[in-house]
């Protein structure tokens, strides 16, 4: 059963400040493991990863082995049906062309001042991402993760995927491909963290490491962050859809159950304006859960993270989503626009009755990488932004310095740095000779 | 004596390899230290927070008196004097046009396939600044910090700023004005953080939170990150100038020293093609040492950190530029545009001879809160962007739904994610009935 709320009820505000703050995740404290297998990759470097990946994976690499070679990536891409490897080129093309109208533009302007003044974008040099083996190993997130890095003009891109006992997912590959990857590791967990921030013999060091992985993968990118840039560290998924009456029970059912079959600790919620509405989705998802393959693990999400809530009305629906800051809201009303401009913080918006949040899982445009927590109130997902980095620009004539220079000097003086005021003043002093 | 470093001797490679790595911050490990001040104010509120402010501050507060009053900050800014004044409001000018610019666009459009995309900014509600007390308090960064928030459409910003012994700047206070501050609060280190990401009685909490701050400082916005956001964790401050002959060698002594007088970990390294003039400028930085007010810091980094690169030609200086990725590039060269078109690793690139690094930490424009420790490579300075987070939107009709959906559908499959599937499926079957 999941949590039924309804905001007319006496204890509805501490039961929802219950939801908001209930705890899905127990992350096991795995970070002096991490630590170790990161001082021992840095270390040994290849020698390392090669003993922690026979370990780990029951798989033996040699350097010459550890990354694939163009021949095993063409075996395998040859392996997927036509039929897949259509719907994987239409994802890839879409996400590309989503995201390439975010590249931001450079900017430079002179000002009253004199001064010209702007910024420029430029791409990180190396990006490695990260794919999970087995079964949460998803094609889907490598042109999420790829397809940005390779718009925003990264100059390396690989990829560290384990192949735990030798075996490979031929979509990865096939995925890796099509969004252009140039090479990827046989290599998973902590030491390809560590690989891919340090370096070893055969791995080069990137810049910036992205994509998802467990609990190993989370803490070795936590100790890695500053060395190279991260995204993220996502947590299990969420979706919260507002839905009133006149939608089919069935899709909104399966709607929510799309998030729950992903993982016991994912969240599903409804927020209707209608209680008949609400008991009819909470019924139809049991009546789906009978025969979902996944059903073992969505009806465990939905049980003990789901939850209908039935408001007054939209507005105190959007108030409501506000709080919860969701990873994806969809938007199941008859003016889902309106409803969009009054529910201000979301990682992604699905709006209308044709929007299916799994739409925006593989093929919609934008990214599937999202701030999961409640994050959402200060965080975005994976774009092109997150492959590039910004300088800012400032040239001064000696006009300008002549118009600025004294304030900067008088700010300099206030606050006792005084080699940045005489830094200023000798070459006003040259201009006033 | 600096290092001295020229690229046609045998040894470089090392030398210049051990001068990327050198080690300059030695952080103490107070993390257990301030996880337990973290759960005092988590448990205890504005009990903890006074307790803790009386002890590290020796200051009594009460719930009252831990924000300034309106008369309070009056008061103080009366102190301000009119230079002083005019200097911060020149400032405060010049910051807030450069960052009006930063603002990004909203995107919408329908694409061939039918499908309405797009993606909307929006800012955090809330957000907190961390000003130092004590030396380290700079209404620069006062500025620097909060009109970025403020034009982003920040709701409501705060700053924690400790008051050791009940001392406060007024030009602090008057910065805070000047930047449309709501609130400032008298308290700091991992106290004030904790206070800020989880609320006490009085302090409502915020989304987002950043500023300098000393180890403590550091440690608790490590610490709270994820329940709200940060911005970076800088690092002790760098400059890289790339100086030809053609510079007054104290011009370029004294754009040195205004690193090194930050911070006895500071890093101050000239690059230039010309070895009498390295000589030059370093003889330079000896004489303004001898007078200067902080020459034993200055002095200390300088002897430690520093370092004079004699190169063979600029695109040598580049390449070893792009290397250190350093946090504030001054080119004093002939021709400062083709160089800067080289030199893609940086934080800011001040152009010319007129443009020293102090313009930038004031008045420029363009923010002073940049990355250090090589991070340029992947990240970038403050901007607006930190203070807003993007929602992306997906619409689909129901003919952008049967174009796009079998793909959708086939992919889900091919993940095993049967909901995701049939959530496409159920729509599209009513497509065909």
């Amino acid at each position: 059963m999941p949590h039924f709320l309804n905001s007319c009820d006496d204890g509805f505000e501490a039961a929802f400040a219950a939801l908001l703050t209930m705890k899905r995740e127990d992350a096991p404290d795995v970070d002096a493991a991490v630590a170790a297998i990161i001082a021992e990759v840095r270390a040994r470097g290849d020698d390392a990863v090669i003993e922690l990946t026979r370990r780990f994976d029951r798989l033996e690499l040699t350097p010459a082995t550890i990354a694939f070679s163009e021949a095993e990536i063409a075996a395998e891409c040859a392996k997927v049906g036509a039929e897949d490897r259509a719907a994987l080129e239409l994802a890839a093309g879409r996400i590309r062309a989503y995201h390439e109208r975010q590249m931001p533009a450079d900017a430079r302007w002179t000002d009253a001042a004199g001064a010209e003044l702007g910024w420029r974008w430029g791409p990180v040099s190396a990006a490695g991402l990260y794919v999970p083996g087995g079964l949460a190993s998803y094609p889907s997130s490598v042109l999420m993760n790829a397809i940005p890095a390779r718009v925003a003009g990264v100059g390396r891109l690989v990829i560290a995927c384990p192949t735990p006992g030798g075996a490979v997912n031929p979509l990865v590959l096939m995925a890796a491909r099509l969004a252009g990857v140039d090479t990827v590791y046989r290599i998973g967990g902590a030491q390809a963290i560590a690989a891919l921030a340090y370096g070893t013999g055969t791995i080069a060091p990137v810049d910036k490491i992205t994509g998802p992985g467990n609990a190993y993968v989370a803490a070795a990118k936590r100790r890695v962050f500053g060395r190279v840039g991260i995204d993220m560290i996502a947590g299990p998924s969420e979706i919260l859809v507002i839905a009133d009456r006149d939608n089919d029970p069935d899709w909104i059912a399966l709607d929510l159950l799309s998030q729950a079959e992903h993982d016991e600790s994912a969240q599903s919620i409804l927020v209707t304006d209608d209680a008949d509405f609400g008991r009819a989705v909470a019924a139809a998802v049991d009546r789906r859960l009978e025969t979902l393959e996944r059903r073992a693990i969505a009806g465990a999400s939905w049980r003990d993270y789901g939850a209908v809530i039935v408001v007054r009305d939209l507005a105190e629906a959007a108030a409501l989503s506000n709080r919860i800051a969701p990873e994806h809201l969809e938007l199941c009303v008859a003016d889902p626009e309106a409803l969009a401009a009054e529910t201000v913080h979301a990682g992604a918006i699905f709006l209308g009755h044709w929007t299916p949040e799994a739409i925006g899982d593989y093929v919609g445009g934008p990214n599937h990488v999202l701030p999961t927590a409640r994050s959402a109130r200060f965080s975005s997902g994976l774009s092109v932004m997150d492959f590039l980095k910004r300088t800012t620009l400032a040239k001064m004539t000696p006009q300008a310095l002549a118009a600025i220079g004294p304030a900067a000097e008088r700010l300099a003086t206030s606050e006792s740095l005084q080699a940045h005021g005489l830094s200023v003043r000798a070459r006003l002093d040259r201009l006033n000779r």
